[in-house]
C-alpha cells in the first residue's frame, strides 16, 4: 500500500503542482495528514496570534491518478479514518457565525478516546471523523486549500466520513488529488469557524466514472445523494443545490421541470454545510431511492 | 374535548381578533384545519392563477389560553394529527428556490394511505405531518399567518409533528393561539414554495411557563431543543439562530462565551427550515443531552 506523508502538503489545487504520488485505480493509499493549523496550535503553548497563516489549512497531495483525464468523474471512497488521542479547537475575533460580537481568541484541546471526544469531563460527543479539505485540481491557476468550489476544496461536510464516496469533476490530467482539514466531529454549519481539528490518517482508493462529469461534486453516503455547492451566500448556495438537486430527478424519472421541483419540496432536504467561509456551503440531498448515481452524474 | 371547527380562521395573528375558543391549560383541544390554499385548488378544476389568495394561508383559531399573560411561555404539545386521503402540490411561476427559471404553474394530487405519501404509482415518501403554520398574537398590530417571527407563524418546520412540543413567548393575555397550513410530508427548505397540502384534525393541549420568555421560539423532540429563528437571508437568520442556542449553551453549562461558541461548533446543527418566504427561516438545534428546557427558555 502506498503511504503519502504528512510533509507532502500543498496549500493550493493546481495543475502546476508536481505529483507527491501515483495510484492507479482501486489501489488503496493511505494519507497522513497535519492539522489544520498545520499542528502549530496547543492549548499550552502557541497564541493563536502567532499563528503562522502560511502553514494553515495544508493538504496532503497531490495524488496524480493513472488513466483520468479531463471530463472524467473521480470516485473517491473513504475507507478508514485513523485520529490521534488528541484534537484542537479555535476561536478567533472577528471569524465565525457571531463575528459581530467581541470576543477573546481561545484555544482548547480535547481527548479523543472510546470513540468520543471528550469537551469538559461531563460533556463529550460521539467522535464522528471527517475530512474538512477534500478536492481536484482546477482547469488552471490555483485555489487555496482554504476555499471551495466545483473542484470541492474546503466544503466542511460532515457527512465525509467512512463508507462514503465522493465524485468528483476532473479537470487535469490524473486529477490531482488533495486531503485535509480532518476533524474528529463537527455540527452543520461549523459555526465559530473551527472543529475539532485533529492530524490523523485516512485511507482512500479511487475509481474512474468515464465521460461524465457533474457539475458540482456529489457525495454518496449510504442513504443519501448530496449535491455541494457553494456561493457568497447561504441562499444563492441553496439554489445551486436545488437546480443540481432538481435536473437530477428530472433525468432519473423522466419528470418535467415542474414535477421535479415538486417533488423536490417534499423529499429533498437543502442543508448548510458551513456557513463561516467567504464562500458559503449547501447541500441537496436526495434518498437513494429516489436517485442513481448514474443521474447524479449527468446527462 | 373542545372542537375548533375550520370556519373559525384568521388571516393574521392579533391582539383584535375575538378568540374562537377558550381553554385551561392541560386541556385537550382538537383544531380542524383547512389546507393552506383554503381547499380552493385540485388537480381537476381550479387553476392555480384563479386563486382567490385572500383565502391563502389561513389558521385556526384563535384560541384563548387561561390564565396566560405577557412575559409568560405558552408550551403547546402536538398530541395527535390526522391527515386526509388526499393532499395537492403546487408550483408557481416567480416563487420557491428556482424561481428565476422558467416554468408553468402545475398542481398536482398526491394520495396518502398507510403513512405513506404516494406522489406517482412508483414514487412514493414516508408521510410525516406537521404543522406549517403555529404561533401567538404579537404585542400589537397585525402579522399575516403567511408569515413567519417571534410569534411563531409560518415556520415550515418539518419537526414540528407529534410528540413534538413548541414554546413560543406570549405577547397579549390568553397568547391568542392559532395554527394551520398542515403538511402530510415537507422537506427541509420547503424548496418548491408548496408542501403535500392537506387539511386535517390537530389534537392539543397547552401548559404555561410563568414568567419566562424566550426570545425566539423554541422546538422540543424527543432528541433535541431547536432555536427557530428568521431574517431577510438564511445567513442572517443563521447568527441570531446560533446566538440564542450559544447564549442557552453559556446559561447551561456555566461557560463563558468563547467556550460556548466552541462547543456550537461541533455540536449544534444550523438548519434550513424554509429558503422561500421573505422572511428565511433557520434552526439551530441543541442535543437535549447538552441543554435543558429552562436554560433554553432564558435567563
Amino acid at each position: 500500500m502506498k503511504i503519502v506523508t504528512r510533509d507532502k502538503i500543498v496549500y493550493s489545487f493546481s495543475s502546476q503542482h508536481k505529483p507527491a504520488e501515483h495510484v492507479a485505480p482501486k489501489e488503496k493509499i493511505l494519507l497522513e495528514m497535519a492539522d489544520a493549523f498545520g499542528s502549530q496550535v496547543s492549548d499550552k503553548q502557541t497564541s493563536i496570534e502567532r499563528l503562522d497563516w502560511s502553514k494553515v489549512n495544508g493538504a496532503t497531495g497531490p495524488i496524480f491518478v493513472n488513466d483520468t483525464a479531463p471530463g472524467d468523474t473521480l470516485a473517491v471512497h473513504i475507507k478508514q479514518i485513523r485520529l490521534p488521542r488528541r484534537g484542537i479547537i479555535a476561536v478567533i475575533p472577528n471569524q465565525g457565525v457571531l463575528k459581530g460580537r467581541t470576543f477573546k481568541s481561545a484555544v482548547k484541546a480535547v481527548s479523543i478516546r472510546d470513540e468520543q471526544v471528550h469537551f469538559e469531563d461531563d460533556v463529550k460527543l460521539k467522535a464522528k471523523p471527517m475530512i474538512g479539505t477534500i478536492g481536484v485540481a482546477p482547469p488552471k491557476g490555483k485555489i487555496p486549500t482554504g476555499t471551495l468550489g466545483r473542484h470541492g476544496g474546503n466544503m466542511d461536510v460532515k457527512e465525509m466520513g467512512v463508507g462514503a464516496t465522493l465524485y468528483l469533476p476532473v479537470f487535469v490530467e490524473g486529477a490531482l488529488f488533495a486531503a485535509g482539514d480532518l476533524h474528529a466531529v463537527q455540527a452543520d454549519g461549523e459555526v465559530c469557524v473551527s472543529a475539532a481539528e485533529v492530524l490523523g490518517e485516512v485511507l482512500l482508493s479511487f475509481d474512474i466514472v468515464k465521460g461524465k462529469s457533474a457539475s458540482w461534486p456529489v457525495l454518496e453516503t449510504r442513504e443519501s445523494l448530496a449535491f455541494l455547492t457553494c456561493a457568497d451566500s447561504l441562499d444563492e448556495a441553496s439554489v445551486l443545490a436545488v437546480e443540481a438537486a432538481v435536473e437530477a430527478l428530472m433525468r432519473e424519472h423522466n419528470w418535467n421541470f415542474e414535477k421535479a421541483y415538486m417533488f423536490a419540496s417534499l423529499a429533498v432536504d437543502v442543508k448548510i454545510n458551513q456557513v463561516v467561509d467567504p464562500k458559503k456551503g449547501v447541500r441537496a440531498v436526495v434518498p437513494k431511492e429516489f436517485l442513481t448515481v448514474e443521474s447524479a452524474l449527468g446527462g
